[in-house]
């Protein structure tokens, strides 16, 4: 299972890397497969693997926080194993060329 | 915690009323709070209780499809209660008019 | 073509709902059909149409916050028509009841 | 103003690895900075620019397809540049360490 999530406070100011950092640094420790874009991060496992993780971010962040936003997208398919670098190799592999990834 | 989800399947064809439906029922007998619109069911509850009811539709929808796609937002605010309700009314409060909900 | 979205200020603090009520009013005053939940607002309109009036709410955020978050979500299915109304409706045939909305 | 976005067909099947691919390929030949991971594409630039390229995917996979759904998220904030890059940059900045991306 793929899942791409972003996870963000309201309430504190236009400046939230500090924050956003502190979620990355809690998926880096987890231990599963992860890549980090510029608008999310996309994190590849099992649905409880993967939302423990997401939710010990939640909680992590209300601690310190008095809102916070998530928006999570979630692509499951059945028997595909390695997605999170095997789409975009197939992306490649349709377009004969690199792209930017 | 507001939560909205969406999830539909990817290889059932241009038609999916009939899988989306056994998702709005599965919502509908959890006993959360929640209301459906045309893009996505919106249920209010703790952490806990709304993941039980988006993971409990995720694997029914995955009992008959190949490939599963969900697109899940949260907005979480410490302290305030009834806002499935209440942020629309606050809306109309500050326009001093009826919108269309 | 239905669009949901959601738009409001990262640094505007915990309440945001003033900022909200002023897009919703610009959705409302637009002539596009449209309905606002807790969550988001869905419209029904073709793609220049609906997006004429999202970026009007987004250039209209930007003049008093300097960092705005959207969301958007679209289904776009050829032919059909009413969807606001009728994909609910659908819903609500298959389960033989009335759901929340 | 960074855009992140997921475009895809439901009345395809379960592999859409080809129109995904030709999106992919109408974002790289636009000359706009991009990213694609494995969830999403990530494009930077003014909201015309961006929505130009977005609206010409989906007009081009509504050619041939019945039902096209559409994941977009915006983060626009005023006066910052290269955030492609910077995002991710200032995480590992605060956590003093590589994070996969």
């Amino acid at each position: 299972m793929l899942v791409s999530f972003s996870i963000f406070p309201l309430d504190k100011g236009v400046s939230v890397g500090k924050y956003v950092a502190k979620m990355i640094d809690i998926v880096d420790r987890s231990g599963l497969s992860y890549r980090t874009s510029a608008m999310s991060t996309v994190v590849e496992g099992s649905w409880d693997s993967v939302f423990k993780v997401i939710k010990k971010c939640h909680q992590t962040l209300m601690k310190n926080c008095k809102r916070v936003y998530v928006v999570i997208t979630i692509d499951d398919r059945k028997g595909a194993r390695n997605r999170l670098k095997g789409k975009v190799d197939r992306v490649e592999q349709v377009l004969k060329r690199k792209i930017s990834r």
